[in-house]
């Protein structure tokens, strides 16, 4: 296995090409093969469970965007039961946020409604390694924009536990401490190390590690449940996290798959792109003829589209929709049955989303300027 | 070049053998050899200047222990200009400390008195990793007894900088800066890594870079000459952290070379094994005891002693005195003339030093007790 940052390994460029297959828009990821694969467990049960309890459920869940897990029974009878859980989901401040991020944020938020703790790991230390910023400096400056948009996308930081992963010393203990369950050839299994590798990668597969268990030190909750949604590709990483969990005596985490949000152009969204995502921080104009070019699932001319129809499930604007821009189901049900019967065009379809997207990101960018003092003083009083 | 903690490659069991050359009773380092293999500069050319300059040397300076340097002309240009420098000497808490370990401690207090700022990085990480503690909890609790220790051997706590690996953020922050600097590969051929070597382990390798170059840090003394004293065999980590420090921007610390404090028996003094040191721990009476049972350069018999002299050179005894007890240095020439023409006996050496060594224990460990909540404060006001 070749190397990759784990955040990244989903965010590959895509040639563009004239007609895609959903597994293209989606990035070329074949979903079945991975759960089995992996021995992963569908999440469609856990999702039915949810349903029975009355639970409020965001369109991620209602809409099987994920699709898998590990281990989310103890998730939900915390939920139930009202015991304490966490959840975590770690961000990367290599650069503005996009939509694709917005995912992960959603799934906190719903967390947190059903009595889950929110730990946000903010790993400028991965930017750096990576050399995804040039200095560490930058990576950890960029840390403010980040908290700012994270806040904005409607997390509470009364209630969310934001630390940076070089500013907080119990990372780098509790590192230390699971660094020993391992060993060298495991973690080139699983990375793919060779001798040009710099140690500071290699230790960030356990620094990784330590942030999922973070909420379970005796100083923030103790011995918990802790859920951490990824990237289906993230799946080898939470197995060792897991495997070290049980040797240094915390509880294994559990984990939720989800599918990936496809980019613009189809295929995979990637930050470091602006051609395939938009950005919270897009200008909203700019973000309009991003979505007016994207692409399309419709026929080759307005003749052929009105008479054969289109495939709502590779087109780009209709999936948007579906992954966060139309959160009624029976609305975005006409959206896809309109597509494909033809009497609804992706231009169509495009303008509405684009308007939406405008707006969200007009407001957005609004929340995001109120919340940069707090991101400031959240980075400020680490420790 | 096989996988060996830092600061235990000197320290491996050497066998008894009933006569002991030079070099066995040193340990069997070749200390020519390793000088011009690394390309050390010697010594004693600095000691001349620094006598010269009118230095009041300690003894380890003025009986040629410390045999080697590199870029200790920068040291001495601050010294003699009053410009900022540091020395530091890290020290792993894994138990105990032992005479060995009061050469380094001596040296801090020598470039204390001629301006140096002291920095002591206690690396409980280095004890953990390494499995000389069998938790991370453990190595930390121990860190209280090795800064009590240091306190009482004369680091004024006011005037010097103990600071904990896990528990200081800027360490690992560090670190992580560095670790863009070097490969695997490099770090390989340094320290000899295999598949069953921990990610710890590996990763500690750059912290204790990180430790060398913490007094550089801008809320330190910043960019600044700061002198490491080793053993001759740690040369190797200080050409990583040479090359390291050069690449990120800061001055290249300088080092100097001691020779090895015999272990009780001949060879090597290993804190581990407790028949080849004397810990500063140890009940006074049974430190009389093991001084007593140490390996004797005299002749056979005491007829033999008397008519042919012994070997102060790899008297044991003979030896501490040199090192550490016996600090006039006409009566220390009497004692090796002495010896070695029979008039002086290894029995009669043993019993003085035996006595120095009571007086110095009881004397010690009073302060000691004294110095343990200074430690304990430092260990909590550790960030």
């Amino acid at each position: 296995m070749q190397h990759k940052n784990p955040k990244s390994i989903a965010h590959e460029k895509h040639e563009k090409e004239h007609t895609m297959s959903i597994a293209e828009v989606r990035g070329d990821v074949d979903y079945e093969a991975v759960i089995k694969e992996f021995g992963l467990e569908r999440m469609q049960p856990m999702i039915e469970k949810m349903k029975a309890a009355k639970m409020k459920l965001p369109v991620m869940y209602r809409r099987n965007l994920v699709v898998a897990h590990r281990d989310f029974g103890q998730i939900f009878n915390a939920m139930i039961n009202k015991k304490n859980f966490a959840i975590l989901t770690g961000i990367n401040p290599s650069g503005a946020l996009h939509f694709g991020n917005k995912m992960f944020v959603d799934q906190a938020m719903f967390m947190q409604e059903n009595g889950g703790k929110v730990f946000i790991p903010i790993s400028n230390d991965e930017t750096y390694v990576f050399k995804k910023a040039e200095t560490l400096e930058k990576a950890t400056e960029n840390v403010i924009e980040v908290i700012s948009d994270m806040i904005a996308l409607g997390l509470d930081p009364r209630r969310t536990h934001f630390f940076v992963s070089t500013r907080t010393a119990k990372v780098y203990e509790l590192a230390v401490k699971l660094s020993t369950k391992t060993t060298l050839s495991n973690m080139k299994a699983i990375f793919g190390f060779n001798n040009d590798t710099n140690p500071g990668q290699i230790f960030y597969g356990i620094v990784q590690s330590a942030h999922i268990l973070y909420p379970q030190l005796p100083d923030q909750l103790g011995p918990c449940p802790v859920v951490v949604p990824i990237g289906i590709d993230q799946d080898p990483y939470m197995r060792l996290v897991r495997d070290m969990a049980e040797r240094a005596g915390f509880v294994k985490p559990s984990s939720t798959n989800h599918i990936f949000m496809p980019g613009l152009q189809g295929g995979k969204m990637s930050g470091s792109k602006p051609e395939t995502c938009i950005y919270l921080s897009d200008e909203p104009e700019a973000a309009r003829k991003k979505i007016m070019g994207a692409f399309s699932g419709g026929g080759a001319s307005m003749k052929e589209h009105r008479e054969h129809g289109g495939n709502p499930d590779i087109d780009v604007a209709c999936q948007y929709m579906k992954f966060m821009f139309e959160e009624d189901d029976k609305k975005l049900g006409e959206i896809f049955a309109n597509y494909r019967n033809g009497s609804l065009s992706t231009g169509e379809v495009k303008s509405v989303l684009a308007d939406k997207i405008v707006k969200f990101l007009k407001d957005h960018q609004k929340k995001r300027e109120k919340a940069k003092p707090i991101a400031e003083k959240i980075l400020a009083n680490q420790s």
